[in-house]
């Protein structure tokens, strides 16, 4: 992934081009159906300019949401150490992201995405195959729970967001990371891994 | 409260402009501090007629979003039983409404909260004035932990109806409310009353 940094940035018209056509591409057809070949040919260049300029599909997908961050390099070393306390890990790592000078391309992204039906669509696409699908591989759970489990945890941390940084409601707007670690990692953790089902509501 | 089905109307150009007078005042001073003395003043208007128009000043703030149901019906029903159960009783009043004709004004004030300000700050007034503070004063809890309390039971709502309502991700978007309720009520249980400041995480 090192390449990245040194990638030219190219042509700025061809580059708007490809990443027009790559928004038009994950928003009408998803992540996993769009390809870098039709992204190209909508685009009117040849595939290798668009991997020479942006990379593999993963990399310019994040450049069409404008996120800089890569969830595939962040969260192994999240979820590396196992389902135990994976809930906190997690919730710090989004703190630690969102809190950072990154974090206003992500609340950016958020806000777009309430304002439009496209942006909400890659949105959505970007939580499935860039962040909840990476979380759930990491962990050994019934495949037929994972939509759910991946979607609950997704309600949970983009509802810290939306408190934490949108609305900016106290006293969550302002509080230590690790109170809120402590707070909402555990809801985390057992949307990972717990009883969902609510056996005690009968 | 059965008065307010027969009250009139009024003149429309007068009834804007007390709405005016009263969105600018809840979201620069917030709920507790407007009056609807300085409403009525602002607005040209004697204060026995915005009682008129509007009712009390929770009508008028709820007439201010736009929000037509009133959380002071609503919430006694859903706490009146104590609080155990309280989560599940109160994320399947949630759906109830926002899954609800009715629930289309709530996710048009939570659209417009998050690209204006202004609506952003009616939203937190709105949250902690008329739904948490009901939903904590319910409850018998240490009043130095009803704020972090009250605001992460936000996070969790407000994050479910973004995901269900606003961003769609499925399974969340088209699940059963009683899926719902089972796997998210027993966090905001936990948020009501539990251990919040997560001993396990030393």
């Amino acid at each position: 992934m090192a390449r990245r940094t040194g990638r030219r940035p190219g042509n700025p018209d061809t580059r708007e081009a490809i990443l027009a056509a790559a928004r038009s591409a994950f928003a009408e057809r998803g992540f996993d159906a769009a390809s870098i070949r039709g992204i190209a040919t909508a685009a009117g260049v040849d595939p290798a300019l668009v991997h020479h300029y942006f990379g593999t599909k993963e990399d310019l997908f994040r450049a069409t949401v404008d996120i800089p961050i890569d969830p595939a390099q962040l969260l192994p070393t999240v979820l590396g150490a196992g389902p135990d306390g994976a809930g906190e890990r997690l919730v710090r790592a989004f703190l630690g992201v969102w809190d950072s000078p990154v974090g206003a391309a992500a609340v950016a992204l958020l806000r777009s995405a309430v304002s439009n039906e496209w942006t909400a669509r890659l949105m959505r696409e970007f939580l499935v195959t860039q962040v909840l699908r990476r979380v759930l591989d990491h962990l050994d759970l019934d495949p037929a729970e994972l939509p759910l489990r991946g979607s609950l945890v997704a309600t949970q941390v983009i509802g810290l967001a939306m408190m934490r940084y949108v609305i900016r409601l106290e006293p969550v707007a302002s509080a230590d990371p690790e109170t809120l670690v402590a707070a909402i990692g555990p809801t985390v953790q057992r949307y990972l891994t717990g009883d969902i089902t609510g056996d005690l509501a009968g």
